[in-house]
C-alpha cells in the first residue's frame, strides 16, 4: 500500500499530520501502509519553481495512492497563471488519469444545526456526486485569447467530451448507484448543448447495462435549484467536470459543514486521490484550527476505493462518528455545549476512539 | 407604448390573461398602452411550424417591448430540437439582441417560511443576478458532434466572449449597482478558462469609469456556496449566460417562490423582453391555479426599465405587496392561515389593490 503524500499549503500540512497519525494506527495493527511526502501546489512552486514537480510525479506515479491536504494561498495569486497552486491539482488529475470524481454531501445528524437550510429539509442528506475530471471546457482544445474576424479582442474555451470519456464515467456512476439505492440522475444541459446531448444519450446507452438503476436526466439550472428545494431527492448524480464543480460546492454546502467532506478522484484501475472537499483556508494556516476530518475521511476513502479494505474504511468513519457523538468539536463546526479541540486535538480525539 | 404579448404554453396564457388585467387599468387611467398577441414556443409551433414564427418575430421587432409567459410542454419533447419551444426563446433573444438578463431574487416577508433556509440566513434577501445573454457557450460557434482524429464520435461546444459583448454587460451591471447599494461581485472561473479570464480583466476595466462601485470577483463554484451559506453578501451579481443560467436559478429558490420572481431582457435602449422566471408548469395548465404574480411583477419591470415609468412599476409592485398583506395566496405559496385563490382570483385582488 504505497501511498504518495502531498500536504500542499495552508492547512494543507497540519490536517495532513492527522490523517497520518490515523494511517499510522493502521499499519501497527497489521495494513502494510508506507507513507512518501512530496510537495504539490505552492509548496511545489516554492521547492522546485513548478505547481507539479517532477519529483512529486515521479512519486505520485509509483505510488498506489495519493493523499492530498490543500493547494493554493494569497503568496501565490501574482505568479504567472501557468505556475500558481491550482494548475498542479489540474495537472495531476490529468498526469495520473484521474477521470472519476466523488464528491459525497453529508449530513451528520450531530452536525444537523451547521446547515443554513431547514433540518426537516436536509435531516439524514446523503448524496454521492460523480463527477468527470478529466475532459470537458477544463482541457478542451482550442483555447485561449485572441483576435476575432471583426478584430476584436476575444476569448474562447471548448466543451469537449469523447464518446469513451463518457462511457467510462458512466461506468463509474452505475457501477455507484449499484451500491447505493440504484437511482442515478444524469444532468446536463442537453436543450442548448450539443456536448450534453451527447452526453445523456451514452448515459441511456450505457443505462441498459444496468437495468436495475433507475436513471433520470435533469438540466444543470433546474439541479442547482432542486438541490435547495428538495435535496433529499437525489441519490447518486452523474456530470461534467464543470457543472460537476458548481453542482458538488453547492451540494457540500448544503450539509453547513464541508470541513467534513472527502473526496476521491479515480483513474480506471481505482488508482486515486484522496483530499478533503475544502480548500487551503491561509486564513487559519499554521494555527492549529484546522478541521482534520475530512482529510481523515478521505483516508478511510482511499482505504475502500483504491485498496478494497472496507473494513478499516469502516473503523475509521466509525471512529469519526464516535468522537462527534462524543462531542468533540473544531472551530468550523463547534456549536454551545460541545468541546472545543485543536487540529491536533481533533486528531488525538479519533485516534483514542480508533 | 407597443407591447407584444406572447402567451406560450402550458399556464401561460392564463397568467399573461391576469397581467393585461393589470395593465388594462393602467390604461384607463391615462398610460397609452397597446398590446397585440403573437405566438411564441410550442404555441409558434402549432400555429405555424416553428417556435419563433415570423408573424411573432415581425410583431417583435416593431414593438417597444415584449411580455412573455412562459414555453414548453411535454408534447413538444419529441419534436426534432430546431422545432422545440426552447428555441423559440433563444432565437427572440438573439434576434431581438436582448443581452441583459436581469433576474431579482427576493424575498417578501409575507412568504418567508416558503424557503427552505433558515429566516436568519435568507430574511431581507434582494439580489439582483445580472447574465449576459446572447453570448457564451449558448451561441459560441463551432459547435456540434462529429469524429475526432481518434477516430472516436465526439460532441463540442465552443464558450467565447468578444471584449465589446463583456463591455456592454459590465455597463449594465455597473448601472444598476449605482441605483443599489454600489457592489457588484462578478462571477467568473478565471483560475481554468481563459473565457472568464478575460471577461474579468474586462469588469475590472470598465470599473474605474464607476469608482464609487465596490467591485468583487468570485469563482463560480464558490459563488454557487456562498449562495447558500450566506446569501445576504450579495447584493449585485454578474456574470456570462451559462453561469448565470445556473446561478439565478438557484437563487431564486432560495426564496422558495419562484412564483414571485419577474425577470428582465434588455437590449442597448432598453426594448426588453419581460417573463416570469418559472417555467410553464404543464401538470397545472388550464386549471386556473397558477400564481400569476410573477408575471404581473414582469410588467412592472416593463414599465420600469422600458418605458420609465418609475411611478406605474411601483404602483404594481404595491398592489402585489398588498395582496400578500391581505393574505391572498395561490397553492405554490399558500399557508394554513392565508386565502387561497385561483390565478384570476388574484388577479381579482391585484386589480382591486391597484
Ligand atoms: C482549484 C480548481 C481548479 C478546482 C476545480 O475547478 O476543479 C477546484 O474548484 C475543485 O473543485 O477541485
Ligand atoms: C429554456 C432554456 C433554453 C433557458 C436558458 O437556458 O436560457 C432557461 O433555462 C432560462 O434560463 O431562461
Amino acid at each position: 500500500m504505497k501511498i504518495a503524500v502531498l500536504p500542499g499549503d495552508g492547512i494543507g500540512p497540519e490536517i495532513i499530520a492527522q490523517a497520518r497519525r490515523v494511517l499510522d494506527v493502521l499499519r501497527q495493527d497489521g495494513l502494510p501502509i508506507e507513507l512518501e511526502e512530496a510537495p504539490l501546489g505552492g509548496a511545489g512552486y516554492d521547492a522546485y519553481g513548478v505547481p507539479y514537480p517532477e519529483f512529486t510525479q515521479k512519486l505520485c506515479r509509483a505510488a498506489d495512492a495519493v493523499l492530498l491536504g490543500a493547494v493554493g494561498g494569497p503568496q501565490y495569486d501574482t505568479l504567472d497563471r501557468p505556475l500558481r497552486p491550482e494548475r498542479g491539482l489540474l495537472a495531476i488529475r490529468k498526469d495520473l488519469n484521474l477521470f472519476a470524481n466523488l464528491r459525497p454531501a453529508i449530513l451528520y445528524p450531530e452536525l444537523a444545526n451547521a446547515s443554513t437550510l431547514k433540518p426537516e429539509v436536509v435531516s439524514g442528506l446523503d448524496i454521492m456526486i460523480v463527477r468527470e475530471l478529466t475532459g470537458d471546457i477544463y482541457f478542451g482544445q482550442p483555447r485561449g485569447m485572441g483576435v476575432n474576424e471583426q478584430g476584436e479582442r476575444e476569448a474562447f474555451n471548448t466543451m469537449r467530451y469523447s464518446e469513451s470519456e463518457v462511457r467510462r464515467i458512466a461506468h463509474v456512476a452505475f457501477g455507484i448507484a449499484m451500491k447505493r439505492n440504484k437511482k442515478l440522475c444524469s444532468v446536463d444541459k442537453a436543450n442548448v448543448l450539443e456536448t450534453t446531448e451527447f452526453w445523456k444519450e451514452i448515459m441511456i446507452d450505457v443505462a441498459r447495462e444496468y437495468p436495475q438503476v433507475e436513471l433520470s436526466h435533469m438540466y444543470v439550472d433546474n439541479a442547482a435549484m432542486q438541490l435547495v428545494r428538495n435535496p433529499k431527492q437525489f441519490d447518486v448524480m452523474v456530470t461534467g467536470n464543470i457543472f460537476g464543480d458548481i453542482l458538488s460546492d453547492e451540494a457540500s454546502m448544503l450539509t453547513g459543514s464541508i470541513g467534513m467532506l472527502p473526496s476521491a478522484s479515480l483513474d480506471q484501475n481505482n488508482k486515486g486521490l484522496y483530499e478533503p472537499s475544502h480548500g487551503s483556508a491561509p486564513d487559519i494556516a499554521g494555527k492549529n484550527l484546522a478541521n482534520p476530518l475530512a482529510t481523515i475521511l478521505s483516508a478511510a476513502m482511499m482505504l475502500r476505493y483504491t485498496f478494497g479494505k472496507e473494513e478499516a474504511a469502516l473503523r475509521v468513519e466509525n471512529a469519526v462518528k464516535t468522537v462527534l457523538a462524543q462531542g468533540y468539536r473544531t472551530g468550523d463546526i463547534f456549536e454551545a455545549g460541545c468541546q472545543k479541540v485543536s487540529c491536533s486535538g481533533m486528531g488525538d480525539a479519533v485516534v483514542a476512539a480508533l
